[in-house]
C-alpha cells in the first residue's frame, strides 16, 4: 500500500463530522486577514486598522487587564528562590502586599517540589480543599475535596465526562443538549459516536426551557430510538444566550432528570457573569445545579441525579484563559464509576500547576483591597458592556436581541434580505455563515455564525462577546449597526415593510 | 428509570477496558500508606519512613532542582509589571541577568497580552518560530512552524492524533505497539476502539526490532483481521526499556512504513536523555526519527511516510512535568487532513501558555553559563544513575536487566520463584503486580509491574525510575536487592539451582 493511505477517506468519520465554529471559518480567515494587516500595502485593501475577535470569550486579547494578586503569588511559588529577599523588598519589587508573600510560602510548605512536579491526578490536595471550601459557602451545603478535579481549562473535563457516558457501544447513549448550545458539546458528542438530542431554549421567554416540551422530547426519542438518553447538557448562565436560569426552573430540572434517570452535565463557567438587566430592577441570581440538587435532596429525603459541575478560571472577572485552569466537581456518583473517571484522567498525569493555583486564587480570593478593587472594576465594565451591547443590538432595524443577563456574549437575531440569502446559496454558505464573513471583511469584526451553536430552523443568529475594549465600544457597535443596515439598504421597500411589520408582531407576543 | 442507570453497566466499555499501570493500583495504593505515614501512630506498621515514587518520571517529586533561567523568563513573562524596574534591581532580587529580562521584554513587544490571553490553536507563533529552528538545527533539514502544534504535554497530541486515525469505523483501524509500550498507547488505542497490533521488542538483543518479524506480523494481520494497519509506534529512547534506536533500524523502519503505507508515531521525549552505556565506549546517539525520514527521501528522491513527533518539557534535563508544556511536528501530512487535526486541536482551545514558554526555553536555551552549568549536572547525575541502575540490578540475583541507554527508567527481568507465584495466584493478582505490591509494603519503593507495559509471555519485569535522589540511591538499591533476596530466600535450593543456570544460559546467548 502507498504512503497516501493517509487520507480523508481513511480518517475517523467522527472527526471528519465534527464541526467547531468558534475556531471555524470565519476565525480562520480573520487570522488571515490579521496577517495582511501587518503590510502596509495589502493592509489598503480594508477598510479597518484591525481585527475585533470577538469569536471567543478571549478577554485579555481585547485589552483586560490581569489581577495583579494572582500573577505575583504565581510568580513567587514559580521562582521561590527570590522568597530569600526580606519581604519588604518583595513587597516593593512585586508591588504586593504581605499577605500574597506569606501564601507563597505556605503553599511551598505544602507543597516542596512546587509547580515543577506532575501532581497527583485530582490536583494538589491543598487547592481541592479550597475549592471545596469555595463552594459550601457559596451553596450552604458541605463538598468533599475528594470529589474534585483540577482541570486545564473546563473543556477538557467536559469531554473526559462524556467520554464516559459514550455508552457501552457507539451511538447507544444519547446527551440531551439545548439549542442554541456551546459547540464544544456538539462537538465531543460527535467525536465520542453519542447522539445529541435537542431541546429549544424559547428566545422569546428569555431562552427558558419548557418542561412540557422535554420531557415529551425525551419521550419520543425513547419510542422511536434505541439510543437511551443518558444525560443532560445545561449551560447556566447560557453561552451563548446570556440568560440565567431562575431557581424555579433548576429545581425543575432536577424533578426532571431523578425521573428519567438522567445524569446531569451543568457548564457554569460564567457563575461570576451575572448582570442586572436595567439598574433599577433587581440583579439576576445565579443558583448553582449542586445548591439546587442539595435542597431537593433535603426535601425528598433521598439522593438525586448524579451532577458534574464545571468552572474556570478562564471566565468570571480574572478572565486567565491561557493559564489553563479548571475543575469539576463530582456529585451523587457511584463509587466504581467514579474509579473509572479517575482512570480517564490518570492518562493526562494532571492538570498544568499553574492553572491550578489560578484556582486557588480564584476559590480562595485574598483579602486584599487592591484585589477587591480590580474585580469590581472589571465585572462593572463588563456588567456596563453587557447592557449596551443587547440594549444597542435591539435597536438596530431588523435585529432583535433578548437582554444579556449573564455570560459574556449577546446573540443576537439577524433577519437577512431575500437577496443576501441568494448570495448566500450561491457562495454555498449558510446565510448566517456568509453574513459573518462580510461583516468581518467590512468591518474587522469578527464573530461566529448562530448555525454553529444550532438556532430554531429558519431563524439566523450571530454570536458576538462583550468584551471589545470599552474606549472602543461605541465605535464597535456603529460599525455592526452600519454593516446589517447597508445589508438592508439594498432590499425592497415592500421586503423592508412586511419584516419590520413581522418583527413587531413577534416583539408584540 | 432510576438515578441509578448510571451504573458500570451503561458507561463506555472503552473506558471500563481501559487500562494504566502507571497511576494504577501500586500508585494508588502507595498514595494511602502515604497518608498513613503522617500519622506518628500508623506510620509505625511500616518499615521505612517515605515512598520513593519511582512509577513515574517525576523528577521534582524526588528533589531535582528546576533551572534557574526556565522560572525567572516565566515569572517576568507572567508579572511584567515587574519590569518596570531597573534592570540591576531585577538581575538582583531574581538572580538573574540582562539576557532574561532583555528575552521577558521582547516576548512582551511581540505578544502584548502576555500568558493571559488563549493562544492560536498551534500556540505562539514566536514560539513555534523557536522550535521550528531547533528541529532545524537538530536534523540539519528545514522545518516549518505551520506543522508544529503547542501542546499540553505529549499526552495530549499522542491522543489527538491517535483519534484522528481511528478510521471511519470502530475496530477500522489497528496501530502497531511494541511489546514493552508505554500505556499511554494501549490505553489510547481502546479508548478511540482502534486494534492493538503487537510487535516485540527482543529483550536479550538490547530490545531491538527485528524487521522480519515485523513485516510477517503485518501480513498476518492483513491476512485474517478486517481492520487495516494505519501506523505505527516507535519510542526511542525507548520507555520503559530504555533502549536507543540505531540509525540504521530507523532506516529500515522508514523503508517498511513506506511499503506498508503506514503513519510513524515517533516517541521522541527523552531524545535529550542519551547516556553513555560504559564510560570509555562511544556514547549512543540519539537520531530523530524526521532527520532519517528526510535523508530517506533525499536518497529516493520522492516524499516518504507521513510522521508525527513528539516532545515535552517533562523530561531531558528540564524535568518540568507540572507546567506541561509539549509539541507535536506534523510532517508529510496531506493539507486536508491536517485541517482535521487542527479541528480536534481547536476544541481545546490552546494548550497553557506557561508550558508554551517552557517550550520556548528548551528549544532556545540562553546563551547563560549557569543554565549551561545546571543542564550539565543534572545530565551528569541522571546519567551516572542510570549506570549504576542497571548494573546493580543486573548483578541481582535472579534478576536480569539490559543496560539503560538513555530515558529514565530500568525494566529489569525478575525472575520469580514457585511458591511466590502461587501466592500472587492466591491473591488473584498478575505475578509482577503482586511483587510490586510487596515490594512497596516491604520498602516503600513504588514501582510499575512489567504487565502494565506488556511484556513477552511467561516473563516478568518491572519498571522503575531512574530519579531518586543521588544521595540516597545507594540505599534505594539495596532495598531492592534484599527485598529480592527474601523473595528467594523462601525458595527451595533444587529450583535455586535451576533459574540460575536458566539465566546464565541465556545470558550467554
Amino acid at each position: 500500500m502507498p504512503s497516501s493511505q493517509f487520507s480523508l477517506r481513511t480518517i475517523s468519520k467522527s472527526v471528519l463530522e465534527t464541526e467547531y465554529a468558534v475556531r471555524g471559518a470565519v476565525p480562520l480567515r480573520a487570522l488571515a486577514i490579521d496577517r495582511e494587516l501587518d503590510d502596509p500595502e495589502l493592509a489598503k485593501k480594508y477598510p479597518f486598522d484591525r481585527i475585533v475577535y470577538c469569536n471567543i470569550g478571549n478577554p485579555m486579547l481585547l485589552g483586560l487587564e490581569y489581577a495583579l494578586f494572582l500573577r505575583n503569588y504565581i510568580a513567587l511559588v514559580l521562582a521561590p528562590h527570590v522568597l530569600t529577599h526580606s519581604d519588604a523588598e518583595i513587597c516593593r519589587i512585586f508591588n504586593c502586599n504581605q499577605n500574597c508573600i506569606d501564601r507563597a510560602r505556605a503553599f511551598l510548605a505544602k507543597n516542596p517540589s512546587g509547580l515543577g512536579a506532575y501532581t497527583t491526578t485530582k490536583g494538589f490536595p491543598s487547592v481541592r480543599r479550597e475549592v471545596a471550601d469555595f463552594l459550601e459557602r457559596r451553596d450552604g451545603f458541605p463538598a468533599d475535596p475528594e470529589d474534585i478535579y483540577l482541570t486545564d481549562g473546563a473543556s477538557l473535563p467536559v469531554k473526559a465526562v462524556i467520554k464516559l457516558l459514550s455508552g457501552p457501544n457507539p451511538f447507544d447513549s444519547a446527551i440531551l443538549l439545548p439549542i442554541p448550545q456551546y459547540p464544544l458539546y456538539s462537538a465531543t458528542l460527535t467525536l465520542c459516536s453519542v447522539h445529541a438530542v435537542h431541546y429549544e431554549l424559547h428566545e422569546e421567554d428569555d431562552w427558558s426551557v419548557r418542561m412540557d416540551e422535554l420531557r415529551r422530547r425525551v419521550d419520543e426519542h425513547h419510542a422511536t430510538s434505541k439510543s437511551t438518553i443518558r444525560a443532560i447538557v445545561i449551560i447556566n448562565p447560557g453561552n451563548p444566550t446570556g440568560s440565567v436560569l431562575t431557581h424555579k426552573a433548576l429545581s425543575s430540572l432536577v424533578d426532571f432528570c431523578d425521573e428519567k434517570g438522567l445524569v446531569i452535565l451543568s457548564d457554569e463557567v460564567y457563575q461570576a457573569n451575572i448582570y442586572a438587566p436595567e439598574p433599577e430592577k433587581d440583579r439576576p441570581v445565579f443558583h448553582s445545579m449542586k445548591k439546587v440538587l442539595r435542597e431537593w435532596e433535603k426535601a425528598k429525603g433521598r439522593e438525586g441525579p448524579s451532577l458534574f459541575s464545571f468552572h474556570s478560571v478562564s471566565k468570571g472577572v480574572l478572565g486567565e484563559c491561557g493559564l489553563r485552569g479548571g475543575f469539576v466537581e463530582c456529585c451523587n456518583i457511584p463509587k466504581d464509576v467514579g474509579m473509572e473517571l479517575y482512570k480517564v484522567f490518570s492518562l493526562c498525569l494532571c492538570a498544568n500547576t499553574v492553572g491550578q493555583l489560578a484556582i486557588s486564587v480564584m476559590t480562595n480570593p485574598p483579602d486584599d483591597v487592591g484585589y477587591k478593587k480590580h474585580t469590581q472594576t472589571v465585572f462593572e465594565s463588563l456588567e456596563r458592556r453587557a447592557q449596551i451591547l443587547s440594549r444597542s443590538l435591539g435597536n438596530v432595524p431588523f435585529m432583535t436581541c433578548e437582554t444579556v443577563s449573564g455570560a459574556m456574549y449577546a446573540f443576537p437575531r439577524i433577519y437577512l434580505p431575500e437577496y443576501f440569502v441568494t448570495e448566500a446559496r450561491k457562495a454555498n454558505l449558510p446565510p448566517d455563515s456568509y453574513y459573518c464573513l462580510r461583516l468581518l471583511e467590512d468591518t474587522g469584526v469578527c464573530t461566529v455564525p448562530g448555525s454553529g451553536f444550532l438556532q430554531q430552523s429558519g431563524t439566523f443568529h450571530i454570536r458576538l462577546t462583550t468584551l471589545e475594549d470599552e474606549s472602543r465600544f461605541e465605535d464597535f457597535l456603529l460599525k455592526i449597526r452600519n454593516f446589517h443596515f447597508k445589508v438592508w439598504a439594498d432590499a425592497s421597500e415592500p421586503e423592508r415593510t412586511r419584516v419590520e411589520e413581522e418583527i413587531k408582531r413577534r416583539m408584540k407576543k
